[in-house]
């Protein structure tokens, strides 16, 4: 897809790779360098040479923290300290940022958040709120409460700096499987997806993944510019925003190859199969990616060197029994 | 510890690095280089640089297969297929690698293996006998009806061309985290942690661990000599060996540095911290080397670039809820 110009920066599309590695730089030392596994041929079931990238061994199971912290260390954060809303994920991340850098947060949980994920949070140090049925409904009382209060509004996917420090998720990937041909992404808001989108522009084929049931990248693309969709299933806790982010279309739009939808069915196998096979535990949201794979949303060539983040681990691991 | 010579070996303890590289070359290929995570300081409450070496995504999701290949690939297996008697991690090993050389697998297993073991080999295409109370029981049984039916026993630990085979999984952490001050591994019959003596030799401090109610090494060191000891516990299923296999001492004489206990709660305790700051998911047995750092059986000094191996996964992930 072609660049869309933005004078607000050197990217065509915001956020590049200049800014995931300024990112790389502000958070370096604060994040896991989380591994990847190597899978032998026609492991999983799939023709093409596979690597995974264990995002999901990030601090708290997910990449969300390379965004909280990108964010977090590139503001002034106010005595109110920050405010962010989340499905879960960046709700952890942000509490566990806040807590390491010595700020107060508040945090603003839907009720679809499963409760593995809600538990952990109320462990920490963070004040959790938990309100509205999804992630959009959360943010909206966060961002009323921020503004009174004072404190810094933490967006989870629709920042450039949040984008750019998901997108060092991607940066490592590349330094440790250099050469892909192609990487899977799971999309939601975006963070990710366009953060990977932002780092290999056009060096790699980014396959963006998204449930059929939380489309928000497919419908944007169908109706050139961010919609509102309705969103639901196995993987709405991660991926359920009802829009991609303004942030991240701007570098899906200018980099993403594909856009390809999985059942939650294939969500689950993928699941399974990640478990059954690897050892590996992820969320639904976290095998998205793969899902692609295993269904044939997207067929590799073969030898195709396809690399997949596998980026959540926040579950109940007994739905894996 | 003195070295032991060998005549039959040009090592001093029978398998020394020499060995386990030709394992390496001989197993090349067959098995997954399983990555290594680096921690950050204090993680895990641990005042030293820990790398958790997570073997525990091999095939089979255990570092079995290593010794189990190294074995069949030095023989020639008859037309019988081979044997082999284990607490249920050897067993999906022997099974697996059974299958991919195309030989005919019979596979005996106590009735102290957990089901998500027991379940997992009679998806394959191995036959499956559950005999015995525990490991040794079975075994009996294996070598009788190997002996009759003319079929390649294979041993689970003591066996050189297995400890060979183990050994290889230190040979990779090695490469991967050089210059480690410390390995700390588990041991039940000791494949891998002699394995372990048989590649570092005296280039690391390596701390052998075993569950209090499971100290083969520890009463072998008090006698001087492999004794049988009464096994139970949390981990007897991969662990519960009832002796201290002869190679396996050897090497474990010749260069391991400390052999210390942990009680079950530790064990229990190192499982769910993996878990939980990881989302790394081990069975008991896997997650007992750890156990030696949160106890402070094992106390580095600050600073100490320690390595864990984290070397089994064939458990029921709801414990982990």
């Amino acid at each position: 897809m072609s660049p869309s110009p933005d004078g607000a920066s050197g990217s065509p599309a915001g956020v590049g790779p200049a800014e995931v590695e300024a990112a790389a730089e502000r958070i370096g030392g604060r994040v896991r360098e989380t591994p990847v596994i190597a899978l032998e041929p026609g492991a999983l079931g799939v023709d093409a040479e596979l690597t995974l990238k264990l995002e999901l061994l990030q601090h708290t199971g997910s990449f969300k923290p390379r965004g909280a912290f990108s964010a977090m260390l590139a503001a002034d954060v106010p005595a109110a300290g920050v405010y962010a809303a989340s499905g879960g994920n960046f709700a952890l991340a942000v509490a566990h940022a806040a807590a390491r850098l010595g700020h107060p947060a508040t945090i603003f949980v839907p009720e679809a958040s499963p409760p593995a994920k809600v538990e952990r949070l109320r462990r920490g140090t963070c004040e959790v709120v938990v309100v509205g049925a999804l992630y959009d409904d959360a943010l909206a009382v966060c961002s009323e409460r921020a503004a009174r209060a004072g404190g810094l509004e933490l967006h989870a996917f629709d920042d450039p700096l949040v984008v750019a420090g998901q997108g060092t998720c991607a940066r490592e990937l590349d330094r440790q499987a250099p050469g892909l041909d192609t990487v899977l992404v799971a999309v939601g808001g975006g963070g990710l997806a366009g953060g990977t989108c932002a780092w290999y522009t056009d060096r790699a084929r980014i396959v963006a993944v998204e449930p059929e049931r939380a489309p928000t990248l497919a419908r944007a693309r169908a109706a050139g510019a961010p919609v509102e969709v309705e969103v639901g299933g196995l993987a709405a806790d991660s991926l359920g925003a009802r829009r991609i982010g303004a942030h991240p279309w701007r570098a899906l739009e200018a980099w993403a190859d594909e856009s390809v939808l999985v059942s939650d069915e294939s969500i689950r196998a993928a699941q399974r199969l990640l478990w059954d096979q690897v050892r590996v535990a992820a969320e639904p949201g976290g095998a998205t990616a793969l899902a692609a794979l295993l269904s044939g949303a997207y067929a590799p060539a073969a030898g195709e060197r396809v690399g997949v983040l596998v980026c959540g681990a926040n579950l109940d691991p007994s739905v894996l029994a």
